[in-house]
């Protein structure tokens, strides 16, 4: 099962259903407004949604459609670092100090606002270091304070595609506070559709995302790592989370940026990877970072060529500012 | 005018406006349901809200309510660290390095729960380190990106108090990271009354409210600090929050817990400082973090007397836990 949200001016959207070949989707008012709502009561919403999606017969085209992010805000994102040879070469390069924990790595981030798929994403100033971050998340239903990382795969509702956009010349200042990041993350972008983990067959396993997350910049290929070589599953991620807390439906955990440990040949899912690349071979980056009118597009896409969550298309742009600020 | 929020079992309770002698509360569903849609189009509803008080004869008795916080869940929650005696004693104890930024600190905090006054508080274990820390913070409505200081004052409509729970043996584990807090931040507590700023008068100026912070543990004093040095003031924090995000109506800003270069005077708002203050003294810390069963007391009080926040009183209590978790 594919689900949307169907932008309508509202802080929530409306939820839609995605029929299985992509190329329709019909809201579902008399089953859920929105996919909150849905998550709220997901064990009752869900049958009714799956019975649903079996019969899908009408709809429109989802080329007529502006898709918000599947959750256009959330009460809690939670977002990881769980791709070690992402983190090993980030310290190479900058001649950082390891950081010392045997624990997943995770920040609470900006969960008012997560931006559509093809929204333009406005930003202050070029001059903050303006990267992408592709990524995969999930999405829980409400989870249980201490809950285990075994029991914590089976509150596992869907699956989503992430772009955590990052403000590079910000970010290592904030993070030497120690306090993670406000400046740094501004609101992530989310690919139109989320799905149910057995929509995603053999690649979803182990709380792993195993697929390739495709990432263009201005139309050039830059990244095709794979989601599998997480340090930690999505469900070792919850239960870091719920250790000290109860977490309510519709908390969104993200994976970090996909990286893979050969990233030469891959490529990356940020531009700060393969500026860290080319620290360690060059002494120097050599990859600027996004300048406004920018396009960054990321798709993952099965063996067999499907596009699960659809894609994230879109481009960079200078924010409004009152005058005079 | 004060504002609370009476907990009726649902998410966001019920809004109620507060007698000004404090001792009636009284809902106001035809102006407002919640707290949270009078901030979302605060320009009408608050002078609504402002004419009601002024003839509210009616009303329950605060004695016989249960109050849920002001806010029970809110879409932000930005939480400084403002007090730079605070900072410095913590450095200074734990032989930790400065902390290398002019700007304000400031993480992410948990905000889809913000627990009521006299609400238990569960925590997993009395090993983590439990402690409160008492603060202040304020509510804002809908902020630009980019705002001013001086323009981020208008934006602050609300002033409450608050308890941070922090469990301290997680925190310097997470802090080390450079990603902030989750296991070590809790859900925190909040004083039953949202004030508007000309409620408290001349305590309140340059963005800071100065008013003394009575702390008792266990019905001893532990603290009395006043809210005044702030080393920035709140409109000074929104506006480094703003700096690449624009912040939603309802959006929290804590001061981080309060703190007055005279603390072995007037005392601590939590257990670390004065554990720090030990440390530095005799080489060891002598006051063990709280036990299950504990209480702790916060209530500010304007020089005449009054307490317009109402205050904080709870209990701290074994979180309950699956069976084998």
């Amino acid at each position: 099962m594919r689900l949307a949200t169907l932008h309508d001016g509202s802080p929530d959207g409306r939820l839609a259903l995605v029929s299985p070949d992509g190329v329709r989707v019909i809201p579902v008012p008399a089953i859920a407004p929105t996919l909150q709502a849905a998550l709220d009561d997901w064990a009752v919403i869900a049958p009714r949604l799956a019975e649903r999606a079996t019969t899908l017969a009408d709809g429109q085209s989802v080329e007529n459609v502006r898709f918000a992010a599947p959750l256009p805000r959330a009460w809690q994102w939670l977002d990881g670092s769980a791709y070690e040879s992402h983190g090993a070469l980030m310290q190479k390069a900058f001649n950082l100090p390891p950081i010392e924990t045997d624990l997943p790595l995770m920040y609470q981030g900006l969960s008012h606002q997560f931006l559509g798929a093809g929204d333009d994403v406005p930003f202050p100033s070029e001059a903050d270091g303006i990267d992408f971050e592709g990524e995969f998340g999930v999405v829980t239903d409400a989870v249980p304070l201490g809950i285990t990382a075994a029991d914590a795969l089976g509150h596992i509702k869907l699956i989503v595609q992430i772009n955590d956009w990052s403000l590079r010349v910000l970010a290592p200042i904030e993070m030497k506070t120690g306090f993670g990041w406000i400046q740094a993350k501004p609101a992530c972008s989310v690919a139109p559709f989320a799905v149910t983990p057995g929509e995603l067959g053999a690649a979803w396993r182990d709380g792993r995302v195993c697929l390739d997350l495709a990432v263009d910049w201005n139309g050039t290929r830059f990244g095709n790592a794979n989601g599998a070589p997480m340090a930690f599953g999505f469900h070792e991620l919850i239960a870091h989370a719920a250790r000290s807390r109860a977490l309510p439906a519709g908390t969104i955990i993200g994976s970090g940026t996909v990286s893979n440990p050969d990233f030469r040949d891959v490529g990356s899912s940020c531009i700060a990877e393969r500026r860290g690349i080319e620290i360690v071979d060059h002494g120097a980056p050599r990859t600027a970072f996004m300048r406004f009118g920018d396009r960054v597009r990321m798709e993952a896409r099965t063996p067999d060529g499907r596009s699960p969550f659809g894609a994230i298309d879109q481009r960079v742009v200078a924010a409004y500012r009152p005058s005079g600020q």
